[in-house]
């Protein structure tokens, strides 16, 4: 007998009730409840098992145009969310199929099946379609691959680095033979990349000398940031940068909850310089825009990582639609310890 | 008989006097006399008759080592330059052959040939070595086509856009179909580079209301900025970069003559985040370092697109070594029109 919340009648949302300034707060978020959705001809009703947090939700709550619309208040949270059709008038999905959608912060959804990828749970833990093989995956995979194009030999930075992505970013440069150097917040997150991910080095981006422990650390300079962090960070990184280094530009999550520019003076220019003198590449990606069409590459070479044990692959798990509110706010401080996953409904694969 | 204080017998070098902290001055430079330099066995002795004077030659006056080595105090001035071998031991090359080198600021210099490209002066202008045919012109070429990538139709921006590099970054985007909006300084230079270069509109970027001209003149954004300049101009262009916009980043000049970043806020997080939500490739390069390989594919087009009238190229000629320094101050503050290139001793071709 499962403890969740989630029942056959009604439909929980999470809806943003107002936008945040600066760091999001529970009274930014709103439960509220609502008859399930009814689907029409051609479309299936999908019940939530888990909802993927990652820290792109932030942005989505800003009335700003950011690479995709904002969220309008009293509208359900958007969320990617792994789920079961529970009711199908669509021929090509029967119900029980498990299903990757784009289902957001709430009980049932419909679909009219365009948005949806089927699992085969047979193969695939069906959670894992929300981190290792789904989005932070392909982020990892692409950003590292296509725009980093790490070299054996060559030293790879990346922050965040038992995160979602950073902990795959790193691994896949393992394997690809480079030397790899993390960053994460606490001694337990940095000695987990390190014995467990099979990091070179990981440091605390809590220590007053990471400039310090970050040149240390990267002898030889650094090849290949992959930037998900900014901040004081990139700070660290800036002037280790090797002639000819790339930077994949993944997310900024030191900078989503500020409400105005940092105090000069105004380093723009300075990091054009860099850039220029060094003749770096910085560019940044947004996954399913840029390399959604290549997402049968990774999954091909991911699930055989996975499978031969040369990737390990950590999550976070949350109980309780209920508990999203508080698991976010958590994200955005880096308190997770691992991919952050909420399961919303029972999750017994019969 | 020509005007030109070049001897036989002395050679006279500008060195570098002092750095500069700001904009450099004549004090900065001495004009000083030696005896010509001897070629040792496999060298020869070459005769300026062209230098060039580039934008990059700022950054050797500082002491901070850029991507070469700063020139050291009371050492000549580097710089590219057309010459005529006066004196060969060495069997590749004859008296009187034409070759691009890095003779420097001076009247004479010697070479083992290693660094030396023979120019046959029956097809090419001599001086066209140094612009067109040489490095500005592999400059604009190579980070328009290789890291730019222009489509047809897409709109790209270059500013400088009369200079050496400039110019011919705008007309080689008309010849791929582009449309092309220049920046310039000036009416006279504006109006040069759409009658004479064929962009579809060139602004001033004296005009106070440049921000809101170049919106106007880029109605559907900005798909390649081709960086030159920084500063103001580039502060126009940010808001305008399209999603999926390359910025090939070759050059800073508005930021050579600074002492000091400029006052805050901070806007260097607000770039990378403008490059992460657009998905902006922006990426520094050093021609021969990262496309001396491809000179051959670059002369072949350029030659081919000069005969036959789609590029047209202007030098801005000075007379008289003992002018460069205050040419070269001059080329700071936008004063030149067209490649600037010193006439150092008689180029007739006989």
């Amino acid at each position: 007998m499962d403890t969740l919340n989630q029942s056959q009648n009604t439909n929980r949302q999470i809806l943003l009730a107002s936008r945040p300034s600066g760091p999001p707060t529970a009274e930014n978020f709103k439960l509220v409840s609502s008859s399930k959705p009814e689907p029409a001809e051609g479309e299936v009703l999908l019940r939530t098992v888990y909802l993927s947090l990652d820290p792109y939700m932030r942005g989505r709550m800003n009335d700003a145009k950011s690479y995709a619309d904002p969220v309008a208040i009293n509208e359900v949270m958007v969320g990617g969310s792994v789920c079961r059709v529970e009711l199908s008038r669509n021929a090509n999905f029967a119900v029980g199929d498990w299903v990757v959608a784009g289902g957001g912060w709430q009980d049932f959804s419909v679909s009219n099946g365009a948005d949806l990828v089927k699992i085969d749970s047979t193969l695939v833990k069906p959670s894992y379609g929300l981190g290792v093989l789904g989005m932070p995956g392909l982020t990892a995979y692409m950003g590292l691959l296509d725009i980093g194009q790490p070299e054996a030999g060559e030293t790879v930075v990346v922050a965040a680095a038992t995160g979602a992505v950073g902990s795959l970013v790193g691994q896949i440069a393992k394997i690809k033979g480079c030397k790899v150097v993390g960053i994460a917040g606490g001694a337990e997150k940095c000695d987990y990349a390190v014995k467990k991910l099979g990091f070179d080095a990981c440091l605390d981006h809590y220590s007053e000398d990471l400039p310090t422990q970050l040149a240390n650390a990267c002898a030889d300079g650094i090849d290949v940031y992959f930037e998900n962090v900014g901040g004081r960070v990139f700070d660290a990184v800036m002037p280790l940068l090797n002639p000819s280094a790339r930077v994949p530009l993944c997310g900024l999550i030191s900078q989503y909850n500020a409400t105005a520019l940092p105090e000069g003076p105004d380093r723009m220019s300075a990091l054009m310089g860099t850039l220029l003198v060094k003749r770096v590449k910085m560019q940044g990606f947004i996954v399913f825009d840029d390399y959604g069409h290549r997402y049968p590459e990774f999954f091909t070479a991911m699930q055989q990582w996975l499978s031969q044990g040369q990737i390990h692959y950590k999550e976070h798990l949350v109980d309780g639609l209920e508990n999203s509110v508080e698991a976010f706010i958590g994200l955005l401080e880096g308190k997770n310890f691992g991919k952050l996953v909420v399961r919303v409904g029972p999750d017994n694969l019969a």
